[in-house]
């Protein structure tokens, strides 16, 4: 250790992270509660930015018969994603964290005061496009889903684990890309499961709709 | 705002952030000195999972003539990416953040202490995979560059303006994949330049080696 740059240095980090996380944590029960109550269903999306979660959104809209969907959609700025899912017709709250790297609880709570009056069955909250963050925020969901394309890499459930031990659900996107990476499917399922031996896991493709009936099977089988 | 729930809580977040910003700060002047002093180009590399940060890393180190490189390696978990440099044959210092979403300028003076005695020429720090945390953390480095793949998305630098702002060159990955993807190369180098007029950009492939030479005249150039 060097003793003139200071760097052993400590900071109040670790414990300021530990007070935030537990007021987020009496956050999310209230939502949580409120969710419940109303008869929601709601799906933590969580994935790197350009995973494809809005588009796998977009396209779950499009084909899921006889539910009702909301969405609360996270961006650390612009609001376009949002205007993109609103003119799909269904409730958007759009939420533009100025730069922060996650959702949290409040911040669900608040946007969805918007969407409370068109009764979802089904509340889809895109988290803010990073793989670290979000992992750490519960927001009262009742299923968090990891989205990873397959040009991401298939070492991604080592490197960021928080995630996908978290996670109910994985969807593995773009896999009509599969012909052009070098991306193992098996392999990194394989190393997801490694982590989380229940995850569900969805390869798909909402370019060419292969995979998307058993996501979308998936979702009307929520209890 | 509704009363019963408390959403309009007060946090001390922007508070804390800004003390830890500040910390920050001081030891960043630090390194910058450092790496003066020993006449070392630093160079921050940041950039969501998958975006190809250490295969850019591998592709100019190979073909990087006449310049002693190092490396420090960010990652949330596994010692991989640095085991996968190290096998090149240059010194490379690993920084598991254990979970934490960006490096700081303390990690980065830490891991510079194993790495001084190689006197490189240019140090690149791979930062942790992530396109919002890492541009709010000075390390002391000369240059930012953001290393975006076109399978991201032509949005990007309007949703992470961040990012985009502080670096002084992008660097397009995986153009090989432009057939296969919607992606528009020129709309993203003009959102990019919007926002950051000033900023170079080098669209390559490390796969195939398109672009690359550009990216290492670049580099060459460095005063």
């Amino acid at each position: 250790m060097c003793e003139s740059c200071g760097c052993g240095e400590k900071t109040l980090r670790v414990e300021i992270a530990e007070g935030l996380l537990s007021a987020n944590e009496r956050l999310a029960q209230r939502n949580r509660a409120w969710f419940e109550r109303l008869g929601v269903k709601a799906i933590n999306l969580v994935g790197s930015p350009g995973a494809g979660k809005t588009s796998l959104i977009e396209a779950t809209v499009k084909d899921l018969r006889g539910k009702r969907v909301a969405v609360i959609e996270g961006d650390p700025e612009t609001r376009r994603d949002a205007e993109r899912l609103a003119a799909l017709g269904i409730p958007v709250a759009a939420v533009t964290t100025g730069g922060v790297c996650h959702l949290d609880a409040r911040m669900v709570h608040q946007a969805f005061h918007d969407l409370e009056a068109h009764r979802p069955d089904l509340l889809f909250i895109e988290n803010v496009g990073n793989l670290l963050c979000p992992a750490d925020f519960n927001l009262g969901e009742d299923l968090t889903v990891v989205v990873l394309s397959v040009t991401e890499g298939e070492d991604k459930p080592e490197k960021y684990p928080q995630a996908f031990r978290r996670a109910q659900a994985l969807v593995i996107t773009k896999i009509d890309l599969l012909p052009y990476v070098d991306f193992n499917l098996e392999r990194l399922i394989g190393l997801a499961h490694r982590i989380n031996p229940t995850l569900r896991v969805f390869p798909l493709s909402v370019k060419t709709g292969e995979g998307l009936p058993a996501w979308l099977d998936f979702l009307h089988s929520l209890p």
